[in-house]
């Protein structure tokens, strides 16, 4: 413990001790200062102080002086105090927004569509109509599909596809983003919801509980934007939504084997083992070949369109018309099946219909949502789940297409426009919405201008359901499971999953975990593994005890690593070293001591066999990279000095940063090694061969 | 998610749209460039590719190409297997030194004793004899006092006092440590294995669990110094220590008070609420003044030498005279009051005693391991825990005198040499030991020379087990709770904590965390919660999300933090920055980047309104400190790139390390930003203004 201070016992005699060893290393550095004569950067009348071979402040280039008298940083509670004004009340910046430009700017700025509104015109709109209608097509067999994967009836998909993107429209920022129901949210959904709250038996109480985790899904959505605490989801890394989408992925087609097989009996678990188990009773039960023909042929005929549309190289005219063939492949195939199922009536020889679909606009949902009810704590904690995995989805699919298309989106303004959709939805019987991946990708290649497309699409699935819910009463389910399978090779990216692996191989780790944690346990152990391995990498990162030697670089007075510049060249009898981590802190520091201490002493055994040149005699620790210390690091960096100073090595210290040079000075380290803290590595080295050659 | 690469809908399309942006971005940039004539850094020929402002290869100086061309850096594998090398098999270091030393230095390395032991002679001895004495004559009332504190009976804590030191002075490195039974560990192991076994009513099984626990926790000792694994016992940080000791103290003293109070009643809690409250009802149920009066007198005397010994000024002799009366003052205490009872007999009118110790040597305890207990496991886990706090403790105090010495402690010889005395302890009816640092402050000021003072003090407790323990049978309990009292404030180190304090608040967290933990739940919640808030602290600097800016130092080609260095001048028109952090990764890219664009945009609307030189037309971006990059970091520059370029910002790097460098090469970032990537600061500015003036 006390490695400096010590106990009372011992007080009155360690200061004796001290003044011995002190004594000691004063001798022993006027030993070797016999050999370093007397120069400008050192005084060598020895003291009774440990500070005797402390360079005079006044002799000092001024360039020193400047590294010593550093003004003071900001302290904990003023950068605590700025942290959470800069995050939570950017207000300055706003009120100095709204002088410098209008008010119509601002509001502009809370509504993006009063910017482009105003250059809107017909040309656009033409462009926007079609990728809307483009985008209907896709989305109402998708929606339907995905209520099912949320087990809920097929219309509140639908409703799904009203409420959230007209606000959204209004709101958000991105102008590519499709809105609607998704798979990853909905599988989520009913994998957390029916652990409470079984839905076959309780459908009502389900449903309810469902528009509940929507409205606080919402809330939190809007409060991350509006207290701008965005980094919360960026929690969730790169690699870890690559790994999680991919085994949700499989998960979701997993579970459609049921809508494909046309099987009754199945697992309400997600874990892969369970439902494989289940699927393998289902086909030596009950399976019906009829569903799985109607699905599989169907499902061919999606992915062939797709898979000529997207590889057969043709020019112009040719890939459009694929292009087109491959969007509406899904509607055709659901007004096919359902034109087959009716004309031939294969619902009675086992075929599973959608049955009826209720019709009409969304109805109010206020009254099933269940504020006082027992699971309330519970819908909560897994609307915070679901709405951090919805923005996720989100964010990531907006970003990429606004990087593509080279305009900035706002992480906290998309955050709010998303919230408000939510908690909108939630009160007009929607479940939770978000940006799609497949349907936002079909929006951009069908030519959407602006986020009309959207209206347009909401516009069309209220047609539908005004008056065409009855045409789907016989749609197969294996239409719906096909649709849904057709959409999932777009969630598993495995070029880069596999750039993930050439480039960072932890990254990697929690890429495979996320991907593992899904497939065998759950959902949400999927995203805990992954959050988890994501933090451990950036502990394990910043605590590596590894050191460095610099060398200079030819003809410069640059010091770099010489295993990554090898044309570098060491000093001989000068070891200059630099950590490969960032902090040096209680889990490292005492490694880090020992290396140097190994590497000094071991370069002075070599050096004691070869000339007297090789002996190491100073040690410049450049502190370039070095980002904080504790006091554990302080302690440990004096007893490096204390150590180095017996075996007749001189330390010097480079470029320490602002909070380091600031807790050196605090822990008065930097009297202790006699102010040898120097800006570059040549200013240290300068004063130890001025000394030599004199 | 998929930043880059998008999904098969898309993927045809956006190979249009790209080529598209890229053109736009190469229109762009040929705008820019007849801004920037010519040069050669730069090549102004426009192509369709988005290298179009890639500087050529074989035109650039040789240092740039040493930076792009750095060898590569060892894999993750590779990195694993020399870790683990180094780490666990260190033998190719361990041949090189049984070459170049004799035999006889190797064997002297593993008993360090046979390297001390030539030299040494009477005149040590005899300083050593003093020492050990003295050390005695302190050792025999704690260790009955600590064995009672651990719910053994007292003869344990002799015992304890003889196998491990004789163990130690043949295996050990520290000259000044005093092996034997502790105050915290004591405190530790009654805590924890009175939760799983009740030492009233199952007296023999709950010593045979202590020693069970004990052998457990020498094997992992023993095991993490032959693994060299000597870095588990570092994830207790300094200031963690400082709180726990704190807050272990407390609680001894306040279970001291059972003593003290003399009362039978007491819980078997150990946290603060509990304790109080039972104290509470002792001194309103049953409590006996004469112990209470016998105990507080004698505690006062040894107090009352204590300080006069530490702090009242005195040269010379009477200053060691002081120091000896101090240092004897609990055995004399023990003598003294127990002559009072014998005398008076006391114990008939309230006063409670040891009664009975059993005589004799240390018997074996092999019979009384329960390794195939129902309590095995549990016996492993808590001897995991006590392992780590026994030597964290050994090892700081350890440490801290070596360091004043001047010599150079090695932990991992130390671990073994305190795992073997422990598993040697547990075979022969020992509990645990370690280092104590009262007692090794003791033996310090006594003047020890080398370990032999543990071995005089080991055969003067033999002798006493032998002869006199029946001497101790009117010894007053109330003497051994004032002497435990007494060693207590050598525990809690105001000062330090005050220092650690001044120099890092966050580190201050950890040791009140750990302090508050211990006062308040229990012993192991106080240690997770120092190490869990240790490494939050270590995950929120590895990732806030600050920048810095630079600027030009006087009369040198340095860049330094303007706020660090005030005389540092920002260039006009440039903005280099650099990142608080060494991290780029998921966890704060987003927000880097977003600080980054508003700097460039900001400084550009101010400069729009001033002269055209102040808008900002390069930002550098200083990699210095960025130790290592993950791939949503390297996504976030890529955006970064993309939104500055759709600006008219141009974009450079500097000073990429070893695996940032080679990262971004894997990820194309090199060639995405054209090959900007210099070595200095001053390098990529001189591209810039090079052409400016031209």
């Amino acid at each position: 413990m006390p490695s400096t201070s010590l106990n009372e016992r011992g007080n009155f005699q360690f200061s004796e001790a001290h003044e011995k060893t002190a004594a000691e290393a004063v001798a022993r550095a006027a030993e070797d200062l016999s050999q370093f004569p007397q120069t400008l950067q050192t005084t060598t009348v020895p003291s009774a102080q440990e500070t005797s071979i402390m360079v005079a402040d006044d002799k000092l280039p001024e360039r020193f002086q400047w590294v010593l008298n550093a003004p003071e940083p900001p302290g904990l509670w003023c950068k605590l105090q700025n942290g959470m004004t800069e995050t939570i009340f950017p207000l300055k910046n706003k009120f100095q927004h709204l002088r410098e430009h209008q008010m119509s700017k601002s509001l502009g700025n809370l509504f993006p569509i009063l910017s482009w509104g105003k250059a809107y015109n017909i040309k656009v709109f033409r462009k926007d109509l079609l990728a809307g209608l483009t985008l209907a097509s896709l989305c109402i067999p998708q929606s339907i599909g995905y209520a099912t994967l949320a087990k809920l009836d097929p219309q509140y998909g639908l409703y799904t596809s009203v409420v959230p993107p007209f606000l959204y429209a209004i709101l958000g920022t991105s102008r590519e983003i499709a809105i609607g129901p998704v798979a990853v949210v909905s599988l989520l959904l009913s994998a957390m919801i029916q652990k409470i709250e079984d839905p076959v038996a309780n459908p009502v109480a389900y449903t309810g509980l469902v528009i509940t985790v929507t409205l606080f899904a919402g809330i939190f959505q809007a409060a991350f934007g509006a207290f701008r605490l965005g980094f919360l989801v960026d929690l969730l890394s790169h690699a870890a939504i690559v790994g999680f989408m991919a085994g949700a992925a499989i998960m979701i087609g997993l579970q459609q084997l049921k809508g494909l097989l046309g099987t009754t009996k199945f697992t309400n678990k997600t874990d892969i083992i369970s439902v494989l188990a289940a699927v393998w009773r289902s086909v030596h039960d009950s399976w019906n070949p009829l569903n799985f023909i109607l699905g599989c042929s169907f499902l061919s005929f999606i992915l062939t369109t797709r898979f000529l549309a997207s590889n057969i190289l043709q020019t112009g005219r040719k890939k459009k018309k694929l292009f087109w063939l491959s969007t509406i492949a899904p509607l055709t195939s659901v007004v096919l099946s359902t034109l087959i199922v009716f004309l031939t009536r294969a619902d009675k020889h086992g075929v599973k219909i959608v049955k009826h679909i209720k019709s009409g606009l969304n109805p109010i949902s206020v009254h099933q949502l269940q504020l006082n009810g027992p699971h309330t704590a519970e819908a909560a904690k897994i609307g915070l789940i679901v709405a951090v995995v919805a923005l996720a989805e989100a964010i990531a699919v907006g970003r990429s297409f606004a990087s593509v298309r080279g305009y900035h989106l706002d992480g906290n303004k998309e955050m709010v426009a998303m919230g408000v959709m939510n908690v909108a939805g939630s009160l007009t019987s929607c479940y939770v919405a978000t940006g799609s991946f497949s349907r936002t990708a079909v929006n951009f290649s069908a030519g959407c201008e602006t986020v009309v497309s959207n209206i347009v699409m909401a516009v069309t699935v209220i047609i539908s359901l005004e008056l065409f819910t009855r045409l789907l009463f016989y749609t197969p389910i294996a239409i719906l499971a096909s649709i849904i399978l057709s959409a999932l090779p777009g969630l598993i990216d495995l070029n880069e999953a596999y750039n993930i692996w050439k480039v960072d191989k932890l990254d990697f780790l929690a890429c495979i975990g996320a991907f593992l944690g899904v497939l065998f346990a759950s959902v949400e152990i999927g995203l805990l593994v992954a959050v988890g391995v994501s933090f451990v990498t950036v502990i394990l990162s910043s605590i590596q005890p590894g050191t460095e030697t610099l060398g200079r670089i030819p003809g410069a007075d640059i010091f770099v690593d010489v295993n990554q510049y090898p044309m570098a060249v060491e000093i001989p009898g000068i070891l200059v070293t630099r950590l490969k981590c960032a902090l040096l802190c209680f889990a490292n520091s005492n490694c880090i001591k020992e290396r140097i201490l190994q590497l000094a002493t071991g370069k002075q055994e070599v050096g004691d066999k070869g000339n007297a040149n090789g002996k190491t005699q100073l040690i410049v620790f450049d502190m370039s990279n070095l980002m904080n210390i504790d006091t554990t690091g302080l302690a440990s960096l004096k007893e490096l000095h204390n150590s180095l100073a017996s075996e007749g090595i001189e330390f010097a210290v480079t470029n320490p940063r602002w909070q380091v040079i600031h807790k050196l000075r605090l822990a008065n380290f930097v009297d202790n090694i006699g102010r040898r803290v120097f800006l570059t590595v040549g200013d240290a080295i300068d004063a130890c061969i001025t000394a030599k050659i004199a």
